[in-house]
């Protein structure tokens, strides 16, 4: 599809579809990642994804040819203010909107080295799930599975979450729990399944548990938790708390992953 | 100001106070508490705040009547579901609205025993606020300060986001950072900026950073971090990440807390 480097209807298919893409959290028809605000022009810049537009903002024009500069061969097309604000419902697209190839990743590459893998189980909130990939990153996970029924990774939000980390981890979605549990056991990868700490139930202290081998962590939808057919094949670990039913699923995702890294970087 | 039992329109005074709050993120104008969801309700019911009205759509009446039952002199109203929806932007206000007093707490109350006090300076998203609340409420904390220039503890969104624990943790709002510094430091309260790790430079481990005395943790702004006067006032503490500029503000918080009770625990 050729873009113009000046767009000044919002019925222009290209805008129409971008869009489309932000109010449904998914890819535009063309398969292209929908990476709002500049800093995720920044992070698409710099990751190995192939950035193929920028639609700017007339007003925020000279910022972002300031930033595409640097790289070759990327193609800005100027939008006028008023048909951006169309673009975008957020407040803080900042007035610029990068189109990206989303980067494709093989299982085995997500089990390179020594595996860390956090696996969505349903989560739904894109909020949730782009903060699970930052922590991901931050944490040495060397991948991220979004089971079927979980928010897609393609999600603008989940993206702008995620603070540019969808574009380096590893990641794989749509995936059948039960494929997902073959591939794992062919591998010897050992699960984890987060489970909320009971009332009167004994917690065994994360530290105790073994998150040095190959290992996926489980974590479940926001209200039902992890699926019963991959809690039975998984071992169930629990965040010790008192007086909750449970943490905020990124928040418990980022405290396992710290553990993980705790324990992998002192062992 | 007298509710009838029923209400059939949108113009209501009640409804449309209520719909301001929840756009605006705030209470109402007779400084009510906004909690959507029936587990919001129970949660309202089961705490120790005043339960002003409920208000319920039609379809789903009988549910919040049997909820609503087991409580002295709780009054329901009734809503028709297309006035309903018209009060609640968000699909999942599951159709019922629950007002409620807010709770007041004293800096005293915030300190009681071996203080943990997290405190927000300038967090904005409510989804984060909420989360944080939760994880404060998980792992013992004393209570939560919302410093000046964060999100309200009363927008809907921070209620939502803390799944009921801001009925339960003690909190307080609105303050000046100055004065509370100057609090902190007449009762002897230790003070832990979080600020991200950086690139080539060595971070001290959590289980390193002494968390057993009264102490409070400070978490910052989504995109600053902690304002400069409040990271010169206190002990900067990291987690030991790699790869990222900083992890989700509710995720670090949370990692905090848990390290603390874990040395809390164990101590």
């Amino acid at each position: 599809m050729a873009t113009p480097e000046m767009i000044t209807s919002a019925a222009n298919p290209l805008l129409k579809d971008v869009r489309r893409a932000i109010a449904r959290g998914s890819l535009t028809a063309q398969g292209w990642c929908v990476a709002e605000t500049f800093h995720l022009l920044e992070e698409a810049l710099r990751s190995r994804s192939e950035v193929k537009v920028v639609l700017a903002a007339e007003s925020v024009r000279a910022a972002a040819e300031a930033q595409v500069r640097r790289v070759e061969g990327v193609k800005i097309v100027v939008v006028p203010d008023a048909v951006m604000q169309k673009v975008s419902a957020t407040q803080t697209s900042q007035g610029v909107v990068t189109l990206v190839r989303p980067p494709e990743w093989t299982l085995d590459q997500l089990l390179r080295g020594r595996a860390l893998v956090v696996v969505l189980d349903g989560m739904q909130d894109p909020g949730n799930a782009g903060a699970v990939l930052r922590a991901a990153e931050a944490f040495g996970a060397t991948g991220a599975i979004f089971l079927k029924g979980s928010v897609s990774p393609y999600n603008p939000k989940t993206l702008r979450a995620s603070a540019g980390s969808l574009f380096r981890v590893p990641f794989l979605h749509g995936r059948d729990a039960a494929a997902l549990l073959a591939a794992f056991k062919q591998r010897g990868v050992r699960l984890y399944a987060a489970v909320p700490a009971r009332e009167g139930k004994a917690v065994r202290p994360l530290a105790e548990v073994d998150f040095t081998a190959n290992c996926a962590l489980i974590i479940g939808n926001e209200a039902r938790g992890v699926g019963l057919d991959l809690r039975s094949a998984a071992l169930e670990v629990s965040i010790p708390t008192a007086g909750v039913e449970s943490l905020n699923a990124a928040v418990a995702a980022g405290i396992l992953l710290y553990e993980a890294r705790r324990q992998r970087t002192t062992a």
